[in-house]
């Protein structure tokens, strides 16, 4: 390959960074207060240093433009996100803004232009750690923000997510012109620790991410009849909660069935005393799979499940939708792409994996060609501030990315992905 | 029989109580509140009018005696307790009291005094209702009540328990000295209404008690590891809420196996949240049986399964009892003399059926030979205000009590029970 990204440099920013902004107790760069405004502040110090330009958009989001060669109109975005959850890793979003960082000053120093423009993009409040809203930045972009879902969100102070986004001198109201910042952008790379341990249990250092998987969330009540633990003979009883356990154990194997992932993280029984038979249990369910088609065969197969296990104990169930978000896969050719590059990088061959957790490329896939790698996790964990990566993972991850957007600038060079 | 008790009296008095000490919202018949004291008086006046001497003992049971022929050394004990939940039914409690006053009637208008003398007690304080310690007055009678652990507790007001039975006359460092009002003790016997399903369940109107069932209270912990619900493959979880839902399935199973009753009534699982595989799960059991070596079987399996389970979820699981209590057997011919009355008071010739809930005689039964005998409940349920029993579940019961007293009496006299 053409392109010499600088390894070193970027896990050197990266620990600059984490100095200065984190530290044995995690980061401090939690989104709209001073100490991001401050992080943010040592980014552009460095990209002073270069020869892009740099600007702010409605949303808050920050741009950093190299010009490409000019025969191809539009754009690829890199980049990821600089805030973090309070005590949060030195890694989350970190290692993808700075390998990015990394990618521009590679592409600066290069004899020619890139064959296409580059924007690097420090998306603003990805986290959503501050007023429990994720992906603010990146889905104003997207358009997908309704400023008056979010206006009164209050922080833990009282503070309106409004008048803290007036503070860092974004206007809330002005912030879907952030959906301007998407045009004529080709295809959109970005480069995240996975957060979890699938890397790890099979000894991958990297991997190219096939997409966000979509996700359905229900609150399912089953409902039985109370009874006092010494009165009630077993034959007579009407065990919501038992009908609960047994549609857990169900949901279980729904999810492993269907290779999705189905998680039942809390059973909550009324009265809910040692002395009694359960007269109802409420059931948190979560189902994830990245395709969509599998998704609501999920679904249905959980919910029969519970239906089941109602009636097996002689219960009623209901249930109320919570959540969901439709699945965003990443485009095949740019997945295809990744996938070479990890391999090139010596990361493996191995079948990209889909992302769990949402992440500003979510929002982005829905409109641009987009793709995302992962760099192992060890311990798999995230959003803590024992988060981390081994070396090797990170510095064939940082490899795999600059080729992966190297190739992805060739790719778009030739014509629009389809 | 030569007994002949005056149902409609009894009857009478349970409606005049409630008319008077209840009503529409329920029982108003708290322990150590002047209502309660108040109904007592009225109690008290009842008995103004037979040929008894009354008086309380150390622990505020109040006591009336009914001589007997003289003949045999020794007395028998009738009675229940006037006390109630607040805002409970109108027969938990006030049937057998006012069913052992409906005998004494009968016994004091014979023509010939009963073969041993009869004591009538009113329980102090049965339902712990204020305080949270029940069976006060007939564990303080029993031996089994320390007055240091029960001294300071607090009621929703804040008054201690030691300074609210002063209030009511009762000193609690003397209330030890009530173990003489057990002292001479031949028999007990009790009527109850059964607060649960069994009788109505098979269409029986009364039955005899074959004991109050021992009970294991456990509260069980199994861990595994937290995880995020959307970056966690089901291969590579942990799930400690599967292992408890699959624990508390079978030991639902071991239940069943053993003829006794095993609760998980409920199970908290951390973080509890609808995004996270639980990393802990706590799981509360109870487990209840009237043989103690059933009970002490159960207990194994029931540790068993969540062993089993824990180890199928690559969880671990550790646990605490938290409170027993070893069965108490009623005495078994007294339980044959039971049986035959309920028969020949038209009751049929069910099995004699072990009570779930504690009663004072379960206190008794731990020192002198006592039996119980419940009315069917319907519906099924106890301590709320639409407690109730068919009318002729009340005539056949009522009627079966007094002729276990007058057959008590007479085998008592023929020599002590062995």
């Amino acid at each position: 390959m053409g392109l010499e990204i600088d390894v070193d440099g970027v896990l050197a920013d990266l620990r600059d960074l984490h100095e200065r902004f984190g530290g044995p107790d995690g980061a401090r760069r939690v989104a709209w207060t001073p100490e991001w405004q401050a992080a943010r502040d040592w980014l552009l110090a460095k990209l002073e240093d270069l020869p892009v330009a740099v600007e702010r958009d409605p949303a808050g989001n920050i741009w950093a433009t190299l010009p490409g060669a000019g025969e191809t109109e539009g754009f690829v975005i890199v980049g990821s996100h600089i805030d973090a959850v309070p005590a949060g890793g030195w890694l989350d979003g970190a290692l993808g803004l700075l390998a990015a960082l990394g990618v521009v000053r590679a592409l600066a120093a290069a004899d020619a232009p890139p064959p296409v423009e580059v924007r690097m993009v420090d998306w603003a409040d990805e986290e959503g750690a501050r007023f429990g809203r994720s992906l603010l930045g990146s889905s104003a972009a997207a358009g997908t923000l309704d400023a008056d879902d979010v206006r009164d969100l209050l922080d833990s102070e009282g503070t309106r997510l409004q008048d803290a986004l007036a503070a860092c001198g974004v206007d809330l109201d002005a912030a879907s012109g952030a959906t301007a910042s998407l045009q004529g952008a080709l295809a959109s790379v970005e480069l995240h620790i996975e957060q979890g341990p699938v890397l790890l249990d099979s000894g991958r250092l990297a991997s190219a991410v096939s997409g966000t998987v979509g996700l359905e969330r229900y609150l399912v009540t089953f409902k039985g009849q109370a009874g006092h633990a010494g009165s009630t003979p077993m034959r007579l009883r009407r065990d919501a909660l038992a009908a609960a356990a047994s549609a857990a154990l169900a949901i279980r194997e729904v999810g492993i069935r269907h290779d999705g992932m189905t998680t039942v993280g809390a059973m909550n029984a009324d009265p809910g005393v040692i002395t009694a038979v359960a007269g109802s249990c409420e059931m948190m369910l979560d189902m994830r799979v990245l395709d969509a088609d599998v998704l609501a065969a999920m679904l249905t197969d959980c919910l029969s499940a519970c239906e089941e296990a109602a009636a097996a104990f002689d219960c009623t169930v209901s249930w109320r939708r919570v959540f969901g978000a439709t699945p965003a896969p990443f485009h095949p050719e740019l997945v295809a792409i990744a996938r070479q590059a990890v391999a090139d990088a010596g990361g493996g061959d191995g079948d990209p994996i889909p992302s769990g957790p949402l992440h500003d490329s979510t929002e982005v896939a829905r409109l641009i060609p987009a793709v995302m790698l992962f760099a192992q996790s060890d311990p798999p964990l995230s959003h803590v501030a024992i988060e981390d990566s081994p070396e090797d993972a990170l510095r064939i991850a940082i490899e795999a990315y600059a080729r992966t957007v190297e190739a992805t600038l060739a790719r778009v060079a030739d014509g629009p992905l389809s």
